[in-house]
């Protein structure tokens, strides 16, 4: 009989979910509005409803293997949510259990960053990879480290803050509260940050400047760089100098094979990859130069929906 | 009967060499001339004959299972030494094979670094620690980092260079060729170099402005500080907020329980420890501050020789 994996991609406007085979391929899914919900219980017994109800669109038998569940500020080591400051629910969050009872199969939770480079190692580009990482260049900036072939979570199970490394002591302010962590510069938010400063700073006539800040998008800048406006290619260049040299200092720690990009802000393509691979060449000593590639994720697809679901597969390796 | 493992430490000057029981005991030593020998497989041969005598220095029987050499430039994977700047020898020497014809035991060669990480693991302040990293704070800076219980060596297998982490994009000129890097600020020459540029900056008194720069060394500067002179005093405060914020960096990303400082410049205490403790923690995430402690190595006696040593005794876990 075949075997198929829930995945469910937890976020702050919508739950997206579906059952996914062991090539990735998501044969069907639905989503609810999380927000709608105040009470956590309500939203796990709706959330199961109605992935009971898509288990009966498929008009073939099969099994159900897990639940694999990709989500803010999640503690992987109890399955729980912890104190997510976007999603509507205070405080510990036991969701493992809840939708253990629920579904009556295994439920395995990790955060975003987590799920996406499981996937890449499942479904992607990282297949039979020791030694790489995922950073998801969305509102902020997440990592996942895989070392030996395993997800890195460190003593407490905060590893892979790669977004809250300081790259300028004195830099931008960060919503953690300090000042020049690398995603107020490296993300889709900080780079429309740059493009900002780079209006205060440049003549250039540009048409994002009839552009407010809060309708900027990583696209809508890929879109100007593409036809030539000066200040957006400007501000790819500068995103991927920071990030450059960010990721030739994780390189003399960890070594890993390569890097993937994924999120909103890699959808620029060449744009990004190109100055950050370049860059992090730069800043590499001799030893470790040329060794380590800077890639797109080959995840096609919703890359948080699949990573969960890749959680219940890796777990079956 | 019981088992020893030889622990050979190669330096540039000397090479030192000793037998090692389980508990970390070196029960007999000796030492080598290192650049006495133009050939390299006269060194080993050499080498080998002077443990074989060692081992004749112990009235009781005893097994050598063993030997592990930490040693500059060390390529694990074929237990050669690459390239090694400050050794006699040119080229990739096969000093695993060479060894092991001559003493008919398994051998295993890592980098000093590497060989200090295994020696905190097995006989010093880690063990039965999963994560954590020790920093050899000599002539430059070295870093073993162990995650998950197992040396990190990485897709390439030259993790752990944190000494040439880039902390200052347009800083201080680095023996690799680049500007910036950790080592030149943290390290027993590193801190000379902060002694030189505060002699510039300040007026103040101080009896190190009678000592040439080569005489100066990490103990003199500790010396001098715990006499009160404020001019050393500064420099390890420096010194420790370059390194605490390199170090929250690190933990942002790997999250280690414990970071061990070594070598030379660690001799100073307080001194270091105190300013590396503050920076590190005041430059952390919230959810990260004060879960990673900086200490002290645990290690007594020659590390790099009970390093080694403890190479042998951890394949043996």
């Amino acid at each position: 009989m075949q075997k198929l994996a829930v995945g469910i991609d937890i976020g702050g406007t919508n739950t997206v979910f579906g059952l996914v085979d062991k090539e990735g391929n998501c044969l069907v899914q639905d989503s609810i509005f999380t927000k709608q919900f105040d009470n956590f219980d309500d939203f796990v017994k709706v959330l199961a409803e109605k992935i009971k109800s898509l288990s009966k669109k498929l008009h073939f038998k099969f099994e159900l293997i897990g639940a694999g569940v990709g989500a803010p500020n999640a503690n992987y080591r109890d399955n729980s949510i912890e104190e997510a400051s976007n999603l509507p629910w205070k405080g510990k969050l036991q969701l493992g259990d809840l939708l253990k009872r629920e579904l009556n199969i295994p439920v395995y939770v990790t955060n975003d960053a987590n799920a996406a480079a499981v996937a890449e190692m499942i479904f992607g580009g990282a297949i039979g990879m020791k030694h790489f990482m995922v950073l998801t260049l969305g509102t902020g900036l997440g990592s996942g480290i895989v070392i030996d072939g395993e997800l890195l979570y460190g003593y407490s199970g905060f590893a892979g803050e790669l977004g809250h490394v300081i790259v300028r002591p004195e830099g931008r302010h960060c919503g953690c509260g300090r000042l020049g962590c690398l995603e107020t510069y490296v993300s889709a938010t900080g780079i429309k940050r740059t493009v900002s400063k780079l209006f205060a700073k440049h003549h250039d006539k540009s048409e994002l400047r009839n552009l407010p800040f809060n309708k900027m998008s990583a696209r809508r800048l890929a879109d100007a760089a593409y036809a030539g406006d000066k200040i957006a290619l400007e501000s790819f260049e500068f995103t991927g100098r920071i990030l450059g040299l960010a990721l030739a200092n994780v390189v003399a720690l960890n070594n890993p094979e390569v890097i993937f990009l994924s999120g909103g802000l890699a959808k620029a393509g060449d744009l990004i990859l190109k100055p950050t691979q370049y860059h992090m060449d730069d800043n590499l000593l001799s030893v470790l130069k040329g060794k380590t590639k800077v890639e797109l994720s080959k995840i096609q697809g919703n890359s948080g929906l699949l990573g969960a679901a890749a959680l219940v597969w890796k777990v079956l390796e």
